[in-house]
This record gives structure tokens, sequence and C-alpha cells, in this order.
């Protein structure tokens, strides 16, 4: 084994940081034995120098993180701030005074994944990043490596573990949404203001990150339809139950039948109860791969928390320190298909569609004619009356999503219809 | 992109390997983009020249892998022949003639991994077996390397989907073990002859694999405890249901409690409903993984097939030549941990005992004194009886393996027992 130390540079000593700080020492003896070299902290960039820091050497606490990537002696930076800047510019240069960087930053990923990764290669580094995804579920490298002989069709994924605890809340416990919310935030689940998790920007940054690699392609944050779930309601529930289904905010990816276009997209959905999404609980997160050879595949694990994202973090510390004992890098960007990403308009699926409507003779007719005149096949209708106030509940076959939106405009122009009371896909049946 | 082609000579052209020809001739452009150099199938080996393989150049095919794997031009060599010899010796002789090589041969895996990583370190080339274990499900690289920063407590699996398909069979149809194998015989999802599923001797060479590689400890596949499955009957199925549990044939790989030492065994277990594992229906395999830092992952998939098993064929395939291209060695044999490995009698679980025994006063003093004597605490005791005859079943608290079989010693040398009806473990608590 070689005895000179890789030295680390930790941007960040947060929730992430610390404990991947606390690993790295506790831990040393196991990860100098399987990088085949020691690793050592060679310097913590933080905001605040004066924290009391438990287990770090206060010499190692800098807040000059720009200093800390220019020293040229590291060899591998890892980056647990998050956000945009200023570690997109740490990250690019690390990467010009020659580290490796390992990174937990969805959102920086989502939207400068593409030029991040040409960095890298420019300067033949390292970039890897299986924390920014799914926290400890292996995802990037078994969807990078372990499925590179394959052709992968779709992405089904809980990626929020917010989310998802709030829905199973509604589900198991008949909650409205604030209720389930402000269950969430007192455990510590939901942060004060939970518009990044609950509106599903956190998801489609995670949905343009693992569409890019399943498809090889670019796909912007951009170009992910996002829905978010705040306006799922106990009603919705109630009416997912009927169907055999319950309801998740999911992130989906997926391929076009004739192989041509890919979508990414990220909103509430019922899904059916046999779909082994379904019993996902609480905060766990879990991806459902279906791909031609393997079939179908699920990683299940958590999808944050301190811990388990320093186990992706430091998992891919050991990967990068042994590519770069062996003067080798790892798998960079892939995305010689470049497939064009199409709009949601273009998705096809199935719809759960419920309407407030008159209740007298007709109006079934008047609403499936509607239905037909755009192309929207109908799989089953139930109608439910009383008091002159009636409900129609449609479920379509697949159709586009742009026949549907138009389907719903032309129903909301009916004078027999009261209202469009919700709107849901169907997925992963 | 380098233009010259890498080399792949392939062993065996059954199931799997007429899948792997396949898959490598249709997305021949889809490997050459993801691997950096397009990959050309350089020769056949098969025992049957004359059967016609649709898609594979005759010209190609030989009878004499031993002159194939010394061509000496030959990057990697994929092995899906299975079996011990002429396995082993025709993947050290490619390892000797400068090729890496990529396997799926569980047994021979179990049995000489040891020497085989030896022999592909000794001329540093590399030996990758993905498909080893668990067909598609990405396990191997996910325990080796994302959680290569973690610390892997225990592995709990369903890594038999012949057995899993009996079990799930009996569970939800009430039939007995015969029924439930005539019909997995009758579609194809048991073979002529079972015993390697249905006696667990598959289960445990996937058990030595992947406790070897979680543990970074050589696990020989004498070191794994074996019970098969060939005992359940409906009546456990019942118990179990009474206990809010189901049965699986699991493949457990633990690390002690105070760290010291490493256990692996096969045998059928109850495990409770709400255990992620509890719902893997039909073939599926999944695979649930406990680490200090990750926290609780499962990856779920088909665990055997051409399609999927060429699929994780590939994925090593891809891996092997992008290390190849860069003169670099991926992660080799880890076992610098060598912990001792405990035998079944120092594994520590709880246990469900079912007594047949003479209704009358005080069977149930002496059945508690016997438990109480060999240190078993016993959690729930139910006493049903009927017409002079009783049955007792007892589930106790955590004890070791040893002092439960010298409780049922005991048990049966009792008067008043008639009968020991089941013993079985209860896991995934």
């Amino acid at each position: 084994m070689r005895t000179r130390p890789l030295k680390v540079a930790l941007l960040g000593c947060g929730v992430v940081g610390s404990e991947v700080a606390r690993i790295m020492t506790t831990h040393a003896d196991d990860l100098a034995a399987r990088i085949g070299a020691p690793v050592e902290l060679a310097g913590v960039a933080v905001r605040r120098p004066d924290k009391v820091r438990e287990g770090i050497d206060p010499a190692l606490v800098t807040t000059d993180a720009t200093a800390l990537v220019k020293r040229g002696d590291i060899d591998v930076v890892v980056e647990v701030i998050g956000g945009i800047e200023p570690a997109r510019t740490l990250i690019t240069t690390a990467f010009e005074h020659g580290a490796s960087v390992v990174s937990a930053n969805k959102a920086l990923l989502a939207q400068d994944g593409a030029d991040l990764h040409a960095a890298a290669e420019t300067n033949d580094k390292d970039l890897y990043y299986e924390a920014a995804v799914a926290g400890a579920i292996p995802l990037i490298r078994p969807l990078r490596e372990s499925l590179a002989g394959d052709k992968v069709n779709r992405v089904l994924g809980i990626v929020n573990g917010t989310t998802n605890f709030i829905l199973d809340k509604m589900d198991s416990t008949g909650a409205g949404y604030q209720e389930a919310l402000d269950e969430a935030t007192a455990l510590g689940y939901a942060e004060a203001d939970p518009t990044a998790d609950v509106e599903g920007f956190d998801a489609a940054a995670k949905a343009a990150i693992l569409a890019g690699i399943a498809f090889h392609t670019r796909v912007r944050l951009d170009d992910v339809y996002r829905e978010g779930m705040t306006e799922v309601t106990a009603a919705d529930f109630a009416s997912a139950k009927e169907m055999g289904c319950t309801i998740k905010l999911l992130a989906i990816c997926e391929r076009a039948a004739d192989g041509g276009s890919v979508t990414a997209r990220v909103h509430p959905a019922m899904i059916p109860l046999t779909h082994p999404l379904a019993s996902v609980r609480g905060a766990y997160n879990a991806v459902f791969v279906e791909s031609d050879a393997a079939g179908q595949l699920m990683f299940y694990g958590p999808g944050a928390g301190g811990s388990p994202t320093a186990s992706a973090v430091l998992g891919d510390l050991v990967a990068v320190c042994r590519n770069r004992l062996s003067n080798a890098t790892g798998p960079g960007e892939s995305a010689y298909a470049a497939l064009p990403v199409s709009p949601m308009g273009e998705v096809v699926t199935r719809y759960h569609i419920s309407l407030d409507v008159a209740d007298k003779p007709g109006v079934l007719a008047q609403v499936a004619t509607v239905f037909a005149e755009h192309g929207v096949s109908i799989d089953t209708v139930r109608q439910q009356g009383k008091d002159g106030e009636a409900s129609l509940v449609v479920v379509t076959h697949r159709a586009s999503d742009a026949s549907l939106s138009g389907t719903v405009e032309a129903l909301r122009k009916l004078d027999t219809v009261r209202g469009v009371a919700s709107i849901m896909r169907v997925e992963g049946e």
C-alpha cells in the first residue's frame, strides 16, 4: 500500500460534511485498505469558523474555500455546500488546480452538469455525485455502470422523502395536505419553507440527472415538466383507493415508444397498490428502472439525511481515490445519444378525472362526446349523484397529455360541467 | 474514439451466451460509444458446433475453448459455461494470456474466488462477476463500490428465484411443497433435478460471494451453513400467518454484534409481512443490505434468465473494456479484514418451534423449564389441545443456535413431548 496519503478538501461542514469528516476519521484504516493508500482530511471550508466541530482539528478549518481548492496539493474536493454559487466556481477551480471532485449537489448538477463534466474532462479529472440523487441509494453507479450494456426505457422514482412522508401520512390516516405537512415539519422531515420539496423542484433536479444518465442524453432542468403535490386532497386518496391505487409524487423519465425521443417529468400520480413503489413508506426513496434486457429493477433506501448521504459521498471518494492511484478516470458524461427531449404534451399516459356535473339526463353523453372528439378513449366512468349535484369519475385509456389538456379545456366550457375537481395521471401499470 | 476494436471471446453459447452475443451485435454502436472503442466478438467456444446459432457467424464458432483463450489477441473473455471445470482452467489461462474476464459463474466464484482473484491480480487483469449473484440486479458493484466507504453489517437476501416461486405459491394458494414444486417445474422455473435450488446449494454459493464482498473477508462455500426448504409445510405457512409473517428461503450474511466475526447461512425463515422482502413475489430476487451509515437498502429484480443475466454480463464487459482502454483495473478482491467466520452454533436469532405434546397438566411447565435450563428465553407460547393431543407453539427471544439445538434435543427426551413438528428461525425484525 502507498503510505503517502491522498489529500481531501471538504467544502461545507453541515449535516453531511460533518458526517463525512467523522467517518473519514473513525474508519480511516478501512478506507486506506479499500483505496490502497491513506486519505487525509487536508482542509475544511466553512462559513462559521467559530462553531465548535467535534473531531475536526481547528487548524484545518478555513473560511477561504477558494484558497483551499487552489492549494494544488489536494487530490479530491468533496463539495457538500449545495446551491449554485459558490459551489460551481469552486468545483471548476478545483479541476483547474488538479483535484477530482465528489459532489452531493443536485441543483448544480441538474443545472450545469454538462459544463461541469466538460471541465472535469478538460482537466482529466473525475466528477462523481452518487449522493446527489436519492441519498444513500446506489443509483448513479448502477445506471451508469451496471446497466451500461443495456437499454433503459423508463425510470420511475420516489426521489423526495419529504413529499413521500406527507403523501404516506395522508394515505394511512386520511389527513389533509396541510395537516400532514404540519406533522412532517414538526418531525423535521419538512423544512420551514417546504417549497423546494412540495412543489417538486427537488425531484425535478433529480429527474434531470437520472434522465441524462439513463438515456445518454443531456437533459436540463428546464426540460423537466414539474407539478407539485400541494393540491392533492383526501378526496383524491379516496378515489385512488377505489381504483386499487395510492398516490405518490413521481419522477418519471421515459423513452418514447419509437425510441426517438425522451421525456422527464415530476407530478403526483396514482399507482397500483401492487406496484413495488406503492409500498414505499415514510421518508424512504425508491427508484424503479425498466430496461430491455434486465427487465424491472428497484432500488430502495433512505433518500436523505447526514449519514446516508455521507455513505454515498464516501463510496464516491473511495472510487475517485482509486482512480487517482491508477492514473485513470471513471465514466464521464455520456450524452452521445443526444435524443430530443419532448415537451409534456407528447407524454402518453392514463388519466383519472373527477368532474362536478349537473345531475340530469344526457350529461354523460355530452362528456363522452368531448372525450371522443379529442381522441381520448374512456376506460371506465363512474357516476354518483345526489341533490341535483353529481360527480363523474372518468378513467381514460392511454392518451397524450396534449389531447387530455384539450379535452379538459372543452369540458370546462360545457354548461353541465360545474367544475373539474381533479385530474391525476395513472402510472406504473 | 479508438477505431481498433476490443476483442471478446465468448465461452458458452447457451441461454445467457446467445443473448450476450445478440446484444453485442444489435447494440454495437451503443456499446462502442459507452466504452470508447468498438467491441468485436472474436470467437465463441461451444460444445456442439453444429447447432444453428442465429446471428452468430459460424466462422467464429469453435469447440477448442483453450485455443481461443490462448490466442493472445483477446481483450476480454466472457465465461458463461458454469460449473467448476473447464471454466476454472480457462479463466486462469485467459489471465495468463493477457485477457480480463467477465464471469457469471457463482459455483466457481464461491469455491475458488480467492485463487481466481489472485490469478487476475498476478496478471494485472480484471475479474468481474456481477451476473453471478441475483442476475440482473446490480449488487456486486453497489456492495464493492457504492458502499466502499461504509460498514455493512447484514445482507439478507432472496437470491434464488425457483425457491421463491415455490414458497410464494405455497403462501398464496395454501399448496403443499410438492404441488408447488410441480407447478414450478411445469412452468420452467424449476429444473428437472431441482436439488441445487431447493436444497439451498445455489443460494449458499451466492451467500459466500456476498459475505466475502460485504465483510472484506474470504468466505468459502464450506463456511456457509445450509438448510434446504423441502420440509417447509402448509402448516408452517399457517403458523407464519398467525405471527404476521411469511416464509422465505434467505441467504443471511451477518457481522457479529461485537464486530469481531461474521456468519453466512441459508435456510427457510419467517419474516414479518411488513419487511420489504416479504412482498417479493414469484421468481424475483431481492437483497436487503444494512450498513452503519447508509441504513437499510434494498435491491430488487429478476434473479435469473438469459436477458437479465446478459444485462449484468454486458455491464461488466463495458466496465472491463473501459478499464482496459485506460490501462487500469477495477477493484480486485478485498479481503483485508480477514474476520473469522463463526459456525452456525454462534448465530443469534429468534425461533418458532411447534411441539406435539400430551394434553395434560404440567406439560407447559416442563417445556418451559427445558428452555430456561438452556438459557433460551421464551417470548410467547400458544397451547392448542384436542382429544388428548395438544400442540405447543413457542416463539423465543434471541438465542444462539447452539442453545436452541440443545433445547430441542432435551425437549425430544421429555415423555410428554411426542415430537418436534417444526423449528423455524424468525428473521428481519
